[in-house]
């Protein structure tokens, strides 16, 4: 069998930002795999198939990489950001698991890329320069109880946080009440960034304390960072640099 | 002024996932500043001076980084992994901060890079696949106790766990008190990963349970992850995959 799938992180979107590993294994696919706007980011050529699909199928699209790479293909199933952080790694080895015997002979490989938080956290200093944790904050695959335990035990923690999806379409009211939560458990005066399209033409960056951040901020290209007790702001003529010192009291 | 600053991320190792952007900055470069192994890792060329220093002198290496941008050369600073991570960025926003207003003038940009911990996932499966914290277990810029607080509020919070610096040559003793702490926390069954030298020729994985960890699995070079409760393992002919599943119950 000479088929391999390759689960590629093509990062925020772009293309300086994509790792030579991840050119070199779309230049040797015969076919790509993915949610279609990622799909779209692959210069179509000969002999390359493109599977696009919709959104909330991971499953579904994991489960035709597999079959695609078990028949022989040479498959890269693209995932935006880092495959391995609230994308497509973890799904194809819940199908992976729960599949045919034969698939787990099958030469798989992660490769990585520039998750979101990383990305955005680049374009506004360095808000996760000390401990920080990153969460999911949509409801669809956990309790929303989950979330808001967290968030508390985070802020407990005194960690940055990044948080991926703020705003579910299924739960619009869900950041909002994360909001809540971390004015409660952080105050007011905590920094928080809102990097919407990090590393697009529609790039744009806003830092507000967390009395002055609103629901509205945010949709679901936002990449949402809320600062240590620590995390400071140097003005200066340009854009502010966010950051976290490395030392903690 | 046309000088500028770049604050790079030359990944974990492997030239494959060094960024374009990454690669751009350096060839335009006059000046490459940063610890000495990471360097090494630039090709040298005529017109380019590579400035190497010791480990623990972030804050010097970033007044010399700040002063040769000021006065007009085009410097990167190399971090491995990414910079915003555990690594150069904030060291040199700290400089800034407390340095020349002119400083603030500058052209400054932060280029991301793939981080040990997303490198060191990708290759054992996705074991950060859902939420998670990152945590630097180096006891040189925080006291002790609070690493200890951070250990028990993220596995409370049932966070995968990853851990850069895991053994201080200044306090070796340090790891194998976390892990007491995490085994306390989580119980023995624990699925633990030790990647070292991940994406270089010496890489080297390794899965245990908490019960069976020992300090002497992790040096400098090694990346941590410790799973959260929901974090598997799927036995297969070659390498087992380990990964967290998207939902939690």
């Amino acid at each position: 069998m000479s088929g391999w799938l390759a689960i590629a992180g093509m990062g925020p979107g772009d293309a300086a930002l994509i790792t030579p590993e991840v050119t070199a294994a779309l230049a040797e696919a015969t076919d790509i795999v993915g949610y279609g706007p990622y799909v779209s980011r692959v210069t179509p050529r000969a002999g390359l198939a493109l599977h696009a699909s919709d959104n909330r199928v991971e499953i579904e699209r994991s489960r035709h990489a597999l079959e695609l790479a078990a028949a022989g293909h040479r498959v890269v199933v693209v995932s935006s950001g880092d495959p391995g952080v609230f994308a497509m790694a973890a799904a194809v080895f819940e199908t992976l698991e729960q599949g045919p015997a034969a698939w787990r002979d099958l030469d798989i490989r992660v490769l990585p890329g520039i998750t979101a938080m990383l990305a955005a956290s680049a374009r506004a200093g360095a808000p996760l320069g000390h401990d920080f944790c990153a969460i999911n904050l949509s409801d669809n695959l956990k309790p929303w109880d989950l979330i808001e335990r967290r968030l508390r035990l985070a802020a407990e923690a005194d960690f940055a946080m990044a948080f991926y999806n703020p705003r579910s379409k299924a739960r619009p009211e869900g950041f909002a009440r994360a909001l809540e939560v971390l004015r409660e458990a952080c105050g007011g005066e905590r920094l928080v960034l809102f990097a919407r399209a990090v590393c697009t033409p529609e790039e744009s960056l806003r830092i507000v304390t967390l009395a002055d951040a609103r629901p509205g901020m945010a949709d679901m290209r936002t990449m949402v960072i809320v600062g240590s007790s620590q995390t400071r702001l140097i003005e200066r003529p340009g854009a502010p640099i966010l950051y976290t010192p490395r030392s903690a009291p």
